[in-house]
């Protein structure tokens, strides 16, 4: 696997046509390529700038649930189920007095550009929109899929067998998740480079563009463990975590 | 970036030298490559193997937290902070009636497996022992760093500024995580190849071995949201989520 950034990339405003910007650098892509694209020039090219002054009125908009708050810090699910920091409103790398939101479908905006990306090269190419999440227990931020189109982002292995002949009962690898995580190694937060093209995982990219999107790496109520308030996070973990002496 | 799997490792064997077999199969290595090596491999090299039948009791040994419960599954942390289902404790590609423990201590191993190759090569190499994990919210399962040496494991961008001149104010990316992630894209689960070579980071590659451990990717509890029974994740949390008709 070979991972590098698309350089030379200009500052992206709205109505910019973000595929035609990024084939004009991307060099020579092969069948099988995929871009990782970072939300934030997705999100300048769709206009999604809003001003800084309503930054709290814009989180509150994009949420559908708040999953923990500490002091002005929302931790928010968005309408696409993804859990994140104030639902992805964010400063960086934006004009002085503005935040951008994230992509208003970032499925849809990865299916749009791999569309347009696939004319123009000819070949099979996949296209994940990333951004930076934090997470539970563990410190640092890593990349993960919030869009993607031309490629599986969940590889199920379950029901395959391991080197020893055991059946894997729940290995489903977040590929697109992984790719992401990859795809930040080389781009950076303060360089410039929010795109990377990642070569050798063609096994990931599919024929067609639909319906391959980052929805599929997101967890449903039924098996989410950590829904707040639910059994297993409140009555088990508090009871055993005050047996145990804490919290 | 470039990532590849080393092939041709045999199944490890409880006394095996780790660093030898490695070494002996890794190829041509260059100052400033970062080797990511499966936990299992580690573990079966130091001969961390019980019967299954002894399995819950295992896990129950391991953990010193109990983040959550639901049927059989539980979620713990274990002494070394990291959160995890089933204390890490693992049944794939182990011999039939027996089950995995993770390594004794992995940040230990990694310094030690670190300075047998630096010793063996004469140059600069990080090392990684990784393992995978599920994740709150999100399907699939990604590998992270649970032991790491002679690499920083988290980039602390916290202070420098942006493309835009704007100071960074939280960023720190969890890079161990994510070369773990990397790695686990040419790894991959079911082919019996647990040690890639990531080559391009040297950045994060440092001269001494200590003190990089993947312990710095442990959040601490007065900046954990998700401790269960918290006033976030439950008072505010769970009000909310109430007041939204959950959960």
């Amino acid at each position: 696997m070979t991972v590098w950034a698309v350089e030379g990339l200009p500052e992206i405003h709205p109505g910019d046509d973000l595929a035609q910007l990024i084939a004009d650098r991307a060099g020579e892509l092969q069948d099988g390529d995929i871009l990782a694209v970072t939300s934030k020039i997705v999100s300048k090219a769709e206009g999604r700038i809003v001003q800084a002054a309503d930054r709290e009125d814009a989180i509150t908009a994009e949420a559908v649930r708040i999953v923990a708050t500490r002091g002005t810090t929302r931790i928010v699910q968005n309408r696409w189920g993804q859990v994140m920091a104030a639902a992805g409103v964010d400063a960086s790398n934006t004009d002085d007095g503005t935040v951008l939101l994230l992509p208003e479908d970032p499925d849809a905006s990865a299916r749009a550009l791999c569309a347009a990306l696939r004319e123009r090269f000819g070949i099979r190419l996949g296209v994940l929109i990333t951004d930076t999440f934090g997470r539970p227990w563990r410190d640092g931020q890593t990349d993960v899929a919030i869009g993607a189109a031309g490629l599986r982002v969940l590889d199920d292995l379950r029901g395959t067998r391991d080197a020893s002949g055991h059946e894997l009962a729940v290995t489903q690898p977040a590929v697109g998740d992984e790719i992401a995580a990859a795809a930040d190694l080389v781009k950076g937060k303060a360089n410039g480079t929010p795109v990377a093209v990642v070569r050798g995982l063609g096994r990931y990219v599919t024929e067609g563009i639909d319906p391959h999107g980052a929805q599929a790496l997101i967890r449903s109520a039924d098996t989410d463990m950590f829904r707040v308030g639910s059994t297993e996070a409140w009555d088990e973990g508090y009871r055993a975590g005050l047996e145990a002496g804490g919290p």
